[in-house]
């Protein structure tokens, strides 16, 4: 038992809940208290895994006055109907990121904030990255000079191996393919460092051999407020990538990470890189940070 | 005097055509014999640098039965009227990329093969570069598995330096900016790496304070006739790269170059990174090449 910490319930067990409670319980700030999924086995064996109980219905960790808010781990179809039981329960709400699968049940998630009082919270958690908060940093220290142009990509090889089994396999569950599950990250990180996006388009292709619904390969232009431009890549069927590039008048910025060390957050700064590129010289005047 | 090699000449004598001859110069191949520039500036700083004299008119040049071919380092705009001349006089065209900047006057540059008997060679040497070869290489090695997603960017921080005496100031004789100026050798690569393309869209900002007419920003999306996608950027105002990464189903290969050596194309090599990614362990498992 942590002393002060926010005591809050997880809804869906699978493999990022896993992964968000381990890395919660490094915290002093917060104590996953109880666990619920619809699936007896994933039950089990998040409680030995994870040495926290699960409930077998949502309604025991939603009345738990002890509990004030719910981490949502479920597929983003779910989070509508989910987030909604647990904003009714009056308990805060954080959600996974993409917020929802469709533009207007991520609204009415929205809506939970003012009709139930509590907050909502999408777990974009890219953003929080080391990299990606000192490149912010640089940009708001004008160390680049005016941001002008940037690039981002996360790719992985996971659409080799969806299967009909899993909701990311269909269209309506996971709309986009690898938009909705690897380019809405850099979406967010490229929203934190850039500030209002004015136009967006996009293309797609399928080229996977295992015949899912959903698209395979993503790629999006976008267009800021203030004129400067972005690119988001999104590959899922391929030995991937996590980058950001940031090009500036004055200097060009450059995060890469290695996310194969994305389950384990606390190390991933070890394999990590980020590197400034000044003036005319070309790499070879990058300074690693 | 070379022996066996073929006599050149060469029209429009700035900073690429010394960069060109200084290569030619390392060729048994090739030998560069005269030059020619409406600048008698140019003319006598040409023959100083390089020993290699000038003619005072292109006709002098053109009426040479030892040159068999020229090659052309006007600005865009006078490749057509140049290469006419040049095809004319029965000698082979080598013309700097772009080929032309517009459609039409491409088209009209192609039309000079048949109607003169000669031969136009454009001059797109990035895809030369040995990296972009190694990478063909691989793909037709199947080494990468099926290819399905590019990502190229070729920028570099000139629109900040171009003034109202250049050419590359102005909309009807630099269209597009660096559109034409540095992505047209990554779309030449890519077209290169991935075959015929059959769709293409495009967005461009103008950022850059000096106020030219040419935009200073270009991103374009392609898809290619197998259905894989492409990306092509092109910063006009940052401290720029030259990169080139295909992703396969199998391995990720990624080219990179130093341009700060783009004028020394022999020592190119030095400062280039070449890596390949295989399977999912990130960039913890990439093997430089």
């Amino acid at each position: 038992m942590k002393s002060g910490s926010a005591k809050v319930g997880i809804i869906g067990l699978g493999r990022w809940a896993r992964v968000l409670t381990r890395a919660a319980s490094k915290s002093p700030k917060i104590e996953i208290v109880a666990g619920y999924s619809r699936s007896e086995e994933k039950r089990q064996a998040f409680e030995q895994e994870m040495g926290i109980p699960s409930v077998p219905d949502a309604q025991a960790l939603l009345s738990n006055p002890d509990i004030k808010g719910v981490i949502l781990t479920v597929p983003n179809e779910q989070h509508l109907p989910v987030a909604e039981m647990v904003a009714k329960a009056g308990k805060q709400v954080y959600t996974e990121k993409p917020i929802a699968n469709t533009l207007e049940s991520a609204l009415e998630i929205e809506a939970l904030e003012s009709r139930h009082g509590i907050q909502v919270m999408v777990g974009h958690s890219a953003r929080l990255l080391k990299g990606t908060r000192l490149m912010k940093e640089a940009i708001d220290n004008d160390e680049l000079g005016a941001i002008v142009f940037m690039e981002a990509n996360f790719s992985n090889e996971r659409a080799l191996e969806i299967t009909p089994d899993t909701w990311r396999w269909y269209k309506d569950k996971a709309p986009g393919g690898p938009l909705s599950q690897l380019a809405i990250h850099q979406f967010d990180s490229l929203h934190y460092l850039g500030g209002a996006i004015t136009e967006v388009s996009s293309i797609a292709s399928k080229l996977s051999p295992v015949g899912a619904e959903v698209d395979d390969q993503s790629m999006t232009l976008l267009r800021y407020a203030d004129g400067k431009i972005a690119y988001v890549g999104a590959s899922w069927t391929s030995p991937g990538i996590y980058s950001i590039r940031v090009f500036g008048q004055k200097g060009l910025m450059h995060y890469e990470l290695d996310f194969s060390a994305w389950d384990t957050p606390d190390r991933l700064h070890e394999t990590s890189l980020l590197y400034i590129q000044r003036g005319k010289d070309g790499y070879g005047k990058r300074e690693v940070l």
